[in-house]
């Protein structure tokens, strides 16, 4: 990332750090740091299917902010999962970058007990809240019957979930919502025609 | 309200509680409760300058909560200001619903010193938030160049603040990103073609 100039995002006490994704264009040598900005210039670039529906990128970006503010208070947990299943190679920058960000050790994000339980629980309320987001929409997703950068963040982190949490984890999270989480992700899969998420 | 048959909102604690605004449809005999859901009956019912433009009304109930989000941790202080202008048979109700909901006495709410300068420090915050929301729009609504739902909720708590500030406080804000907010309500006006809000 430093050889071909991307920006750097932020820790919460301000200082710098590299993160993923970062996109370097080929056609015209943008590079571009951050999802949500990655995203807009894509739209712009290539318009051909907008992940933006008219005039709705300020109220995707607050949607995004709310969207993570909402798993946030469970995030550590999933973040446990997903160190389980890195490569060795890669565990060590993990575990580094993300104590430094928690300023907390691995075994202190969410120790089974009384922590983990309010982290399901803290799961469980942030996705009965985003189900009531759907639940306002005149279609299948929240910009209606177009699919959009809001689908997105929720898909992408329930396919980040699917991976990382065990078996029955993920088993259990299908069941909240009457199954909309699975359903979301299969009508995900059918919009972006891909076979796998 | 309970004569008309217009149903309760509640307060924090789970009990329930009669808010405004209420609208009574004399055309249809429709009773509804809660700003948003009469936005959405209006929208629904009288078509012809609609305040959620297409797709957007779940992005906007999450902006509503995202935006409220972001104000209420200052929200105390402008409602001891609101307490100070109210007509002598409204103060008793006022402060025994508010006592409740915040379980707190009115000198509690906001009192002078640390605890005040918190709260301007949080409203000041909060509206540079919605400034950077503001700043990702391509025009100067939320939604672009269409005014929205979005708008009213930010400009009508800008109305609100603007009555009950005594004058100063009021400068005070006006200061903020540039004058933003000013020019917001400046908007709003000519948009809605009102002389006064």
């Amino acid at each position: 990332m430093k050889e071909i100039g991307a920006r750097t995002t932020k820790y919460p006490d301000g200082s710098d750090v590299y993160t993923l994704p970062v996109l370097r264009d080929p056609n015209d040598g943008a590079i571009i740091t951050d999802s949500f900005d990655i995203a807009v210039y894509l739209d712009n670039t290539y318009p051909e299917k907008p992940v933006f529906p008219k005039d709705t990128k300020s109220l995707i970006s607050v949607f995004d902010i709310a969207y993570v503010g909402q798993i946030w208070p469970a995030v550590k947990f999933p973040l446990v999962r997903a160190k389980e299943i890195l490569r060795e190679g890669s565990v060590e920058y993990y575990l580094s970058t993300r104590q430094k960000y928690f300023n907390q050790k691995l075994e202190e994000w969410s120790p089974e007990g009384p922590e983990r339980d309010q982290h399901w629980s803290a799961l469980e309320k942030a996705f009965t809240t985003v189900k009531t987001w759907y639940d306002k929409t005149d279609g299948r997703w929240i910009t209606g019957d177009t699919f959009s950068y809001a689908d997105i963040l929720v898909a992408s982190s329930l396919v980040w979930l699917s991976k990382v949490l065990h078996d029955d984890e993920w088993r259990r999270l299908t069941t909240w919502n009457d199954g909309a989480w699975e359903k979301l992700l299969a009508d995900v899969k059918s919009e972006c025609k891909v076979d796998q998420l």
